[in-house]
């Protein structure tokens, strides 16, 4: 496994200079569609100056905040890099000899269980059943693992677990004593996000561990911040393992004013709710073309008989200047697959249009 | 070891929150006196929008700009969180068994080391030769470690290899084939700065790596900024440790721009060679203080026959709004030696004041 730009989406930078155009419409990342919160500009802009200091490597005032927020202790929370320098400290303080990953997923959990020596065992969903993860075969598998990845609502599938079947798999962790890490990174887009969250459990358990980012839903990717819930001890034993002063001080400016804006949040979540089945419904219509049922703010898709792959598909649809997520390099998926961010009506609407000429019409 | 506020200096949040007030001289973190370049504020100001995107995950624009600066290619450099995070990726790159770190230096050094399974040997310098670290010492271990961490000029002590030295050094690290890391990290502050780096040395050597920062010398800690500089195939071994998106989108952007202002360059070297030999004269002339020659942008200093232990010192600093580094708990040294940054005049004859009155009137 490689560090290679071509693992992830939101590529754009690499756009920009190859078309030589800002003019491009990113479907690729999955970033809040509504923009930057209003604050943000202002706070940054008033804020500049500080960053003459060190940041505060124990980010005081947004454990403050977001302890509010989630409803949990300070003691709870470690703050991060984005959640992606979590996913390798944690991989870097409990060291799991096996790791479960159920597949198609975000690629940075094999790449840090690898690093600090773990073997992964992977268990496939299956389209038929638009990828779902069966608890069942989960649990079959907890005598003989470690730690197992869990990325929930799930990227790139859309799969999302139901609060029951995810306690059950909660009380089987526990009970096998398996370190069960939840990555709810897209959670806050979901439906009934307060009652499928786990942040409440983990902040009382050993061994449950919840990974949230405020990168996405906050649409501020290029600041980097993200944060773990778990118990006291769990969390001090992964803070053992962070570099000093890892998250910058405008990202922690940010980060405290934006969790606080509930205009924002509101009106993100009712424009997802509404905008993904709207989408989801044109995209169902284009011939050759199977969406999977979204949670999130983003739908994965599949090519069905159709003479083009999802490489050719993401490069003519790049020199119209839309990038798509071509997700062939997904563990678990194909060349076939690709994944598309829920945008503004305007841009889906135009998405869809050159997907309709680009797999039915053109030649 | 733990990962402590007290460790670092720097504090300065803290500080602020504590005295209710933003009129705090700050001599506790080595941060350019000049202040921010002038740069910095339109960069950020024109480019927060930039946020909503991710970062380049492999710092294109930042290397090129860099390589030009250093003369050496972009193969060379891998871009960090700052080179606190360098430092960590080192360790788990290579996981050296036996790390030989001089004493006193900076602390991350041996944290690093040990969560990665390493057993460090320290050198210890002698006070009375102002902390010289004698190379025929290091070059007895080298048959039996695996790396040096090595600070050139060295924090907190000032003290700084000939480049003769340095260079025999290096010709017996590479005989052993032992890893050499030496942090340059104020090297940029130091007269001949470009006749002492190792970096075009570390370019083309297998195991020689030089670490740079971009904190200091630009006086952007709170942004994190920092790069290591290697031969190709160690850089892309280290980098694979590396989590996405490590270097914010801010941090790349202001780091490409204020390394080519070499007005602001010329002023800060300019500037710190003159001052800092006033300053020193002048601690030098305080009773019961002894100043080590400063190198780069520090100093540090000693309490001799003085009912005041470094601790106490920077309490009764602090009620005045000065803050000062106590380096009590730097392995090597005591309760009797705190570090001062070299700062505008106006504030070195400040801290010169205080510190006659609080170590030689007031009971």
């Amino acid at each position: 496994m490689d560090k290679l730009k071509t693992l992830h989406g939101g590529n754009i930078t690499e756009a920009i200079k190859k078309y030589n155009t800002e003019n491009i419409i990113d479907f690729s990342a999955n970033i809040n569609p509504l923009g930057l919160p209003k604050s943000v500009k202002n706070i940054i802009t008033n804020n500049i100056h500080s960053i003459i200091h060190y940041p505060d490597s124990e980010c005081t005032d947004l454990k403050d905040t977001l302890k509010e927020y989630l409803k949990i202790g300070a003691e709870n929370l470690l703050i991060g890099n984005g959640s992606a320098e979590l996913i390798f400290l944690i991989a870097q303080a409990l060291k799991p000899k096996k790791v479960l990953i159920p597949i198609p997923t975000f690629s940075e959990y094999e790449r840090a269980a690898k690093l600090t020596g773990g073997k992964c065992v992977f268990l496939k969903a299956n389209e038929t059943e638009n990828f779902e993860v069966k608890i069942e075969r989960i649990i079959k598998f907890l005598p003989r693992i470690d730690l197992i990845f869990l990325c929930n609502p799930n990227n790139p599938t859309g799969f999302i677990f139901s609060r029951e079947k995810l306690l059950t798999l909660v009380k089987n962790c526990q009970k096998y004593k398996v370190t069960l890490v939840i990555d709810e990174a897209f959670i806050e887009f979901v439906k009934n996000a307060d009652s499928l969250t786990m942040v409440k459990i983990a902040a009382d358990s050993p061994n449950i561990l919840v990974l949230r980012s405020l990168t996405k839903f906050f649409a501020i990717p290029g600041l980097r911040i993200g944060y773990l819930v778990g118990n006291k001890k769990i969390v001090e034993n992964i803070s053992k393992f962070q570099p000093a002063w890892s998250v910058n001080s405008i990202a922690q400016l940010v980060g405290k004013e934006v969790i606080k804006d509930t205009s924002y949040i509101k009106q993100t979540r009712e424009y997802i709710l509404k905008e993904k089945e709207i989408f989801f419904k044109k995209l169902k219509m284009i011939n050759g073309l199977k969406p999977y049922p979204p949670s999130a703010n983003f739908i994965l898709c599949k090519l069905i008989e159709n003479r083009f792959n999802s490489k050719t598909l993401s490069d003519l649809l790049a020199r119209k200047r839309i990038l798509i997520r071509d997700c062939s390099n997904f563990r678990g998926l194909n060349n076939k697959f690709f994944r598309v961010a829920v945008r503004k009506r305007d841009d889906n609407f135009l998405l869809i249009n050159a997907l309709n000429k680009t797999l039915n019409y053109e030649l």
